[in-house]
Order: C-alpha cells, then sequence, then structure tokens
C-alpha cells in the first residue's frame, strides 16, 4: 500500500498513558502523522504531550487538521462510553468529502453508519473497521506448525505490559541485521500500524486459533522469521480464551514472555488486589506446558517494561528477573536489546537443525 | 417456561452417532417429542434407530408432523453444507403458518431470513436462534467466584467424549438425592434441552469468559450446586480458547474430567493421528494449574465414556483412569454413578467449610 498520511482523532483523551492507539502510530510511524485533533492540547507539539513525536503539531478542529492534507483519519483513542460522538460523526464526513479514508478500531463499526456509509460511497472513499473480523475463517487446523519460517509469540503476565512495543522494536533490530522478520498484528493498534491483520479478541470465539493460523500463513510468504503480536495473559480472569486460542492457533516455535516489572496485580478490576501475578517461572511453565501440548515451543528470553523505574532499578528489575528464571532478561526499549536478538537468533538456528517431518 | 411438544428435523442424518442434538433431546426429554422428521427412517420407531426413545414415530413429512400437534419445530442435525436446504426453509413455514415456533442451533441465524422472519411474525411465533449470542455481555470479573453455591465444571480430553450426557446424568441422580443442582447449558444442544443458556463457543472472543459468568451468577439462584456444561478441550488446537474461557469464567470449585475411553488421538483433524491424547493425569495438572490461577480448584473424579466397550473391558478401562490419576472414575451413564456423586458431595461439604473472605 501506499504510505498513508494520517490525521489522528484522539480529541480530550491525549495522554501518555491513554490513548495507547494513538501513541503507537505515533511512536513507531511518525513521519506518517500530519497531525493530532485534541481540543485539550491544541496548539502544542505532539512531543510537549507525549514526551515523543517531535514536531506533529496538535490541532483544534477537523478543518484546521484537513488543512494539512491527511488521505486518512485515524481513531486514535476510544471515546468515553464506547459510542461514537455525534461531533466526531460530523468531523468524519467532512474528512470523507475532503478525500480521506477512515480507520477505525472501535468495536462499533463506522462501515455500519449509514450516513458515513453514504458518504464514503459518494466520494470512493473506504472506511476501514479494524475490528471487523474477516468473513469465513476456519477452525485452525494445525497448519502454522508447519510453515517454513521460524515463528515467534510473545505472551504476557497481563494485558498492556508492553509486548506489541517489545515485539516492534525487535522486529526492527532483526531487519537490520539482515534477518527477514515480519510482524502479524492480532490487535486494532498493531493492525493500523502495520496496516492488515486480524483483532483475535473481535472473532467469533470458535475461531481465535484459526484466526492467528491464517495470520501466520500469510505473514511466513518470503519471511525468515514471524512475530506475531501477543494478547492479554494465559491468567487473564476475561482474555484468557483470546490469549490460548492464539498460542494453539500460531504453532509458535518459541515465546517471549512480556512483564511491566513493577505491577504486581492482574490489572482492569473492580478490586484491585485480587489476582496477585505469580513469579514469571510460573508463567514459563504454564505457557510450556500448554503451547507444547500442540506444537514443540520454549519461552527463550524476558522482556521487561520499566517505564516507572530508574535505570538503577530497572537494571535490578532485570538482573533479578534473570536469577528467577535462569533466562536473559532486559527492557528492549530502554536498553540494548542484544541479549534478546541473540536469543532469538540461537533459537532459529536449532529450529533449522530440527528433525523434519515426512 | 410450558412443557414444549418437540417435532425434530433430523432428515437424512437421523443414526446413533451422527444426530447429537435429536439425540440427546430425546434422551433427556422424550416425553417432550411427538415425533421425528427423517425420509430415510419414516415409518419405524425412535427406538429402532436409536436403541432409545420409544414408540416415538419417524416421519415422512412435516405435513405428517404436524398432525401431531407439536408448539415447536426442533432443528436436530446441522445439514450437510452448513446452509439450510430450501425444502427445510418450505417446511419451516408450514411449520410457522400452523402455529409452532422453531428452535434452531445452527450458526446461520433464521431469525435474519426474511421469509421466515415474517412468517413468524405474522403468525406471533418466535424463532429462537440457540446461538445467537445475548446483547451487552461483560467482560468477566470474578464474579462467578462468589456464589453461594457449589460450581462444577465438567473438562474434557477432547470434544465430544461426554461432557454434557455425563452432567444431566449426575444432574437428576443429585437432584434425586434432594441436592438443589442445576444444569447451566453452554452448547446448543444443552440449551435445547434446558430451553435456556448461552452458547460459549458463538460469542465474540473477549466475552467467554463473560458469559459463563453470567450463567453462573443466573445458574447459582436457589441452587445448592451449579453444574456447568464443559466444551472442548484445554489442548483442542481449534476450541482452547473456549476451554479456558470457560474455565476462568466460571470459576469452578471442583471439577470432573472425561474422557472417551478408546479414544487416543484429539478428533476433527485432516490428520487423524496428529495430537495424540496425554495421560489422563496430565489433564488434570493442565486443569489444575491454570484454574486454580484464578478460583481455588481441584479435579476430584473421572466421567469415562465407554459406548464401545464390552462390560469387562469398560470396568478394566475405569480401574485403570483410577490408577493412573488416584481419583474415582466410572461410566456414570453405563454404571452406578456412586462414587462421582459421593466425591461431589463430599467436596461440597468441604467447599461449605472453607475459610471466606470478608
Amino acid at each position: 500500500m501506499a504510505i498513508p498520511r494520517f490525521l489522528i482523532i484522539a480529541d480530550g483523551d491525549f495522554a501518555p498513558m491513554t490513548s495507547k492507539t494513538a501513541n503507537s502510530v505515533i511512536r513507531y510511524h511518525p513521519e506518517r502523522v500530519v497531525g493530532v485533533l485534541d481540543r485539550q492540547h491544541a496548539g502544542q507539539k505532539v512531543q510537549d504531550v507525549l514526551g515523543f513525536g517531535g514536531s506533529i503539531p496538535v490541532l483544534a478542529s477537523m478543518a484546521e487538521g484537513l488543512l494539512l492534507k491527511p488521505d486518512t483519519v485515524l481513531i486514535g483513542i476510544a471515546p468515553a462510553g464506547g459510542r461514537l460522538p455525534d461531533e466526531w460523526r460530523v468531523w468524519l464526513a467532512d474528512a470523507l468529502d475532503a478525500g480521506c479514508d477512515v480507520w477505525n478500531g472501535l468495536h462499533t463499526f463506522l462501515g455500519d453508519d449509514p450516513v458515513l456509509a453514504e458518504r464514503a460511497r459518494a466520494n470512493g472513499r473506504r472506511i476501514y473497521d479494524i475490528r471487523r473480523p474477516p468473513a469465513n475463517l476456519p477452525i485452525a487446523d494445525g497448519l502454522a506448525g508447519d510453515v517454513d519460517a521460524f515463528v515467534l509469540l510473545t505472551v504476557g503476565t497481563d494485558c498492556n505490559v508492553g509486548k506489541m512495543t517489545s515485539q516492534l522494536q525487535l522486529t526492527r533490530q532483526l531487519n537490520d541485521l539482515g534477518v527477514r522478520t515480519r510482524f502479524v498484528a492480532t490487535g486494532q493498534t498493531g493492525i493500523m500500524i502495520e496496516g492488515w491483520g486480524i483483532g483475535v479478541d473481535a472473532v467469533i470465539a470458535d475461531f481465535i486459533a484459526g484466526a492467528a493460523e491464517e495470520l501466520v500463513l500469510e505473514g511466513a510468504k518470503g519471511a525468515d522469521i514471524v512475530m506475531v503480536e501477543g494478547q492479554g495473559s494465559i491468567i487473564h480472569p476475561g482474555y484468557s480464551g483470546v490469549t490460548l486460542g492464539l498460542l494453539h492457533g500460531s504453532c509458535p516455535d518459541a515465546m517471549i514472555l512480556c512483564h511491566q516489572a513493577t505491577r504486581d496485580f492482574i490489572g482492569d478490576y473492580r478490586r484491585k488486589a485480587w489476582l496477585k501475578i505469580p513469579a514469571l517461572s510460573q508463567y514459563v511453565k504454564m505457557y510450556e506446558l500448554l503451547g507444547n501440548a500442540v506444537h514443540p515451543t520454549k519461552v527463550i528470553s524476558i522482556c521487561l517494561n520499566t517505564y516507572d523505574l530508574s535505570d538503577a532499578e530497572a537494571r535490578a528489575a532485570c538482573a533479578s528477573a534473570e536469577k528467577e528464571t535462569g533466562l536473559p532478561a532486559t527492557d528492549p526499549v530502554r536498553f540494548d536489546a542484544k541479549p534478546i536478538l541473540d536469543t532469538i537468533v540461537s533459537a532459529r538456528q536449532e529450529w533449522q537443525r530440527r528433525p523434519k517431518a515426512d
């Protein structure tokens, strides 16, 4: 596809820890972002709000945004209450009239909005509802285990611990080393960054693993390594089904365990201190036990997210994770990712020497 | 609800091992079934075809069936190819005109068929699409762990090993013992037998556990024991996500492991001998490890499905399962279920004595 020119809507919720989709697109593709619509921070630069993103302007209105000639308006936050505000509908209609496509990762499909659908049709533009599952997904059939690329899956202690961020970092560095590595997106933010993928949390339950299988088959074309975006956690009380379906459907040859170093309890819960996060070695055991039941796999290293620690604390957290699990651990966004890259390269070499079935 | 009078459509596929939905409804509620429409066996009794079901007649046409005054036409098989044959559409329209409701467990929703929907409306009848997920399911929140009833979940080595059949048997016998036990259905056949439930394999992936939680909260009302219908297997490559979501959303206090004694490989696969079924003790380990991560639970006994074994072979299979796992094992459909019932009663007593959180 042509490189898009995004205008991101993050009105009312543009901030370091909240606007995850907007922030990730800006972090990985700042060159694609012409501006961010947020009346609260209008007039500032993205750098001032997020601490990265450079001189991308924050704008007060769609009219201002359209002056910057975007070709795609991307919805970068979930509006409060989950429903599309009437005001946003007007903005999106104006953007479609100005010749923009719309990329939407909300659970509410904008292609089903009669007004917006008609504007898109009349202007020959596309509304891309990222979470809409493709038709005719298969029941998983183990095909991902047979691809001619090394399949790597990130697995987590919880949601929102940095699985995607770690992977995008590692993908870039592996490609820099000459290893053809393809990131396959399984969630809305990853899809917005890559331009394709399937939101596996939005498919019908029977097809989670089938969706993962399709993604691996597609991602393996011409790749040495397929980097599958992990989701949730195998013990997350709400989302573990998605995590296990993804594990069994993608048939990873190796896994990288991701954790946010200062997190003690599974997030997302009313009772904040309900479920204590067990030891990392316990996760290694669970992911390996369940993963190996379908396809030979192992956890090869640990990615820690240490964003809220000092350098010294972050190094101590990595050392402690290494000691507890016996596996190399680092924060690949903050420190040199080489210890993790080395485990990937050597696990792939071992995989290449595996005895092959007929 | 009033007791329904079912006319079951099983045309072309009415047989002991294929028409699972039809057969289960007949097995558990023969008094509700006025007839079965199947041109292949028309003129016979259900007993002659299935080996149970007594004198329920098999009929050659919808007209014959309607003479028996059903109030509900129930689709008891999946038609070849998954799509509704045109002929069936005519039958269903005639049944709606004759004042019947329609219960449908196919993935294709008949309420969305314009012709049938219009006939239902005109006649004031209901089309119950069993697999259509309810709106506004929650993300699971651990609430099922707090209900004032003992929650029991069946878990399996594979799909279609007898989880539901075992549970319906145990539910009946527990109620006979005076323990108020409520079966909550999580799949289409169970829903047709109970008249309510949620097909957890048909909900959006993020809501599997939330659907299980809702079912337990509803099932616990006025019950001593909630018997949650299990689905799939924790290592089934296609459906494991549903199984784990159900485990974490329902927060069972105990589990019963179900297995078909002669099955060596996970079914459903192209490559028949792809995934060997591991030892039962390995399943006990996996279900307990993953289950306990969210709510205290344990496997208390083993239900074996021995339908294709001689009595002597079946007894040997039960003895061998007991020896391997250290847990009581029997076929509760074939033999006295007392060993299993005893484990349920005593596990519930132990649960009643548990230390309670404030």
